[in-house]
């Protein structure tokens, strides 16, 4: 008997970012009608807006997003992403002492392995161009979730003219459309339509919250030749106990830099532009006038929004076999650890390795076989990828303390210089610092942790056994030997090497 | 000059439930126009299904609850909501040893204060009488909040015919009204659409979870000759380690149970009818067949749905002047606490307090003064009611514990019993139990947890030096005193004690 074949399977993707594209990549390749709808306009459209943005800001791309990216074998479209990234080999902590500037360098990776500056909008571009070139992907711009059924699995959208004001319930609503669905990917960022649909069906524990820190982006021009001001392949970091600004080198040889400070601590910047000026001077030397005028910073703080911080978990990610949600739809983590782009594009990988390996994507299955599959594999992206998301979204949060504080205090270098003597001579140990597991490598986010905890561990168990035996030892010497024998030059030695240690862990100020 | 009178404020509120109605009650009695919009139909109505239930489950209704209700001056609405109310004057636990059945009574209160079981939709229905008795109130069912814009201040609701399913986005829409106001009140639940809307607006920290608990409501029906089974002046409990029954009285002489237990032992009961009567047997002695035949219990956990248990934490409560957030729609809390209807009513009385303190119901005053006064009120509103929401969100959580097994443990009685020893006869200590000063007072949540927290410190230090000083005594009187003194008559007399102690703590079974 000639056996039909079955229907396609139909998915809607909402939003069309980075995470969602990638999804909709991911989803084509394995053969399905691909329906993506985006609330913005085109967003390769320069007049297009992006939500909550005056412009959009540099991402982190590293080892996690480049291997998600990797896995939709769209080798060209990566090629384009990766040709105007800019590598960051490490940190570049700014001071001053004493009236004197200094910068002090600090490497990401024991081998040399960078993190990559990307500007959001080339990311987008080769995206939404690739996407436009696969034939099995519908692009849907100016469309907005309104809701969504997960029973009978349709979803109803409103079209709005371009230019439309998003206001919610306005009186210039057209009509909607209905949408059918085999099921649903929800990639549509922190404050989610298709996460507070799925909420309806699904019991989700969820949980956000807004960090007393506000955001606002500036900008370093090329210098008056048209090259970097700084060095362009650094992450630059004026920390601050309370206050942070950073730098990202751009294609342009520009610098997008980010302000973070206490939202008590704005309201005072916004009292004068004379404060503003003095702040900079007091908490980010040799910013302002040296790299921005005070002209430009003032206007730039005036122009540009003053943007809140939202960290975001929740569980389960999915509801039944009919909708999943990944990237800052399931877990918006805070930017210190340049993980929120990277985590999202990891998700879409893990989902659909357990879409293929619980046969979700088996052709030959009837499409409620796969409908089965696809609900254990939903169930174990859940299991797993909660996990991890927790797992960043904590260390996301103690990276803005490390950040603004850590990275000055001699505690933080004495083992980030332990730990990478160990990675870099010692290979066999398999010791590695959190930081380059987290960035340049694929580890569960929630192995990360535990590892690092265990390193941990060590470290203060043998630093402390260290000192106890050296005490025991100057005990013994001073005890037991005979009186012509002074400890003395023993403790010097210590001393000595103490002090070498200390020389090589403080950074090399130029 | 003649001075122009201002225009009358308009108040708009979401949720005709008992705490909508009271703010309705409230803001009416100070002069606003209100509206009330209901997403159900008249819920006086029978046809009307309340959402998430089949029927509505008792309510318990104490001191905060009725002395909010008596803020609002009807006085004839209160009678009749207290006519038909059955007086709980203690817990009555169940239980069985060595084949036996007993039951043991714990008194509330010392001073035999008492809770109220209260019908759901006795409450409704006075309130909805009352309200249009009001000629300043206008009720408007079977509308649905869409969207909200909290800077303009208009809302709009979707008109759904009686009968209409509340799918969201279903093409059966009829077009939606817009309705503009002064000020928003959000009494829309746990799921609430304001809450959703004003958190486009204001940065909300904001948490819920599900726990792993489901509930079934059941019911004991009057015995033959037509009276109660089983006391109707107790909330009788059956506690288990993992599972709890529960009985609150109704007025016809019937019982409303609720049977609480974990997801995967609802699966369990699911799998056979056989399973439900055997673990009735085994978990609640005494309910099956002896209050409920077995036909019924089974036929009643068909037909009824399991349902889940929310907790939410939100802050703030406001957004500017615009929006205010009351009941389960700022705090959903378990039922364990009997806290949830009390604590909604409670917050529109305190509400009112700090708009009428800060004369933001000054009629003489401009609106646009109003308005300011308002926004300092809702504040001060936010900061006072969300410590305390957390406050009783926590004890409610531990009560669920301390109802399944607390009950039941010597620790517990001998604290309950010396403070309420203390209450009584040392009345000058103000000395209460935590149970007491939660629903017998009108004392803040949050200062409830702190008295009892530092009424439980000196507890054990009073224990323990008790303790302490006996084993002191005991030593010296062995040590010190001539051989022919025998320290025996001490200790006897001590366990003698002990002995007449435990058994004044043990529950009186009978």
């Amino acid at each position: 008997m000639a056996q039909e074949a079955p229907r396609k399977q139909k998915v809607v993707i909402v939003g069309a970012g980075p995470v969602g594209s990638l999804a909709a990549l991911y989803a084509a390749a394995r053969g399905d009608e691909v329906e993506l709808y985006e609330l913005r306009g085109d967003l390769r459209d320069p007049t297009t807006i992006p939500l909550n943005f005056t412009k959009s800001i540099n991402l982190a791309l590293s080892e996690r997003g480049i291997s998600s990216l990797k896995g939709s074998n769209r080798h060209c479209m990566i090629e384009n992403i990766l040709k105007d990234a800019i590598p960051m080999h490490g940190r570049m902590i700014h001071g001053r002492d004493d009236g004197k500037l200094w910068e002090a360098a600090q490497a990401y990776d024991v081998h040399g392995q960078a993190i990559n500056s990307v500007d959001r909008g080339t990311l987008n571009n080769a995206f939404l161009d690739e996407l436009e070139r696969t034939p099995n992907v519908k692009l849907f711009f100016n469309h907005k979730l309104t809701g969504a059924d997960f029973h009978s699995n349709r979803a109803w959208f409103e079209r709005r003219a371009p230019g439309d004001t998003p206001l919610p319930g306005s009186s210039n609503r057209v009509p909607e459309i209905e949408v059918s669905f085999d099921y649903l990917i929800g990639a549509d960022g922190a404050h989610s339509a298709s996460r507070y649909h799925m909420m309806k069906y699904s019991r989700v524990d969820y949980q956000q919250e807004y960090i007393d820190t506000l955001w606002c982006e500036f900008r370093i021009p090329p210098s008056d030749s048209g090259g970097f001001r700084i060095s362009p392949n650094h992450l630059h970091i004026w920390p601050g106990k309370e206050f942070m600004f950073i730098a990202l080198p751009s294609p342009d040889k520009s610098f997008t830099c980010t302000l973070f400070a206490p939202a008590a601590h704005y309201v005072q910047l916004e009292s004068s532009s004379q404060k503003l000026v003095e702040s900079f001077d007091t908490n980010f030397p040799g910013v302002c006038p040296d790299l921005i005028t005070p002209e430009a910073l003032q206007e730039q703080f005036k122009e540009n929004p003053h943007l809140p911080l939202i960290s975001i978990k929740s569980r389960p990610h999915h509801y039944d076999s009919n909708v999943v949600i990944v990237g800052d739809a399931a877990h918006a983590i805070l930017p210190f650890y340049g993980q929120g782009l990277n985590a999202g594009l990891e998700d879409v990988r893990v989902l659909f390795e357990f879409l293929d390996k619980h046969s979700a994507y088996d052709l030959n299955a009837s499409l409620e076989a796969r409908r089965e599959s696809r609900r254990t594999a939903f169930q174990a992206y859940t299991d797993q990828r909660t996990a991890d998301a927790h797992a960043i979204n904590d260390l996301s949060k103690q990276n803005y303390l490390e950040m603004r504080w850590g990275v000055k205090t001699p505690l933080y270098k004495i083992r980030k210089s332990i730990e990478e003597m160990l990675d870099l001579h010692v290979p066999s140990l398999g010791w590695k610092t959190q930081y380059a597991r987290v960035s340049f490598s694929t580890q569960r986010y929630s192995d990360v942790v535990k590892v690092a905890r265990r390193q941990g561990r060590i470290l203060g168990y043998g630093l402390a056994s260290a000192f106890i035996s050296s005490i025991a030892v100057a005990g013994v010497l001073v005890w037991k030997t005979p009186s012509r024998f002074s400890p003395l030059p023993i403790l010097q030695m210590t001393i000595g090497l103490l002090s070498e240690t200390w020389t090589q862990i403080l950074p090399k100020r130029s």
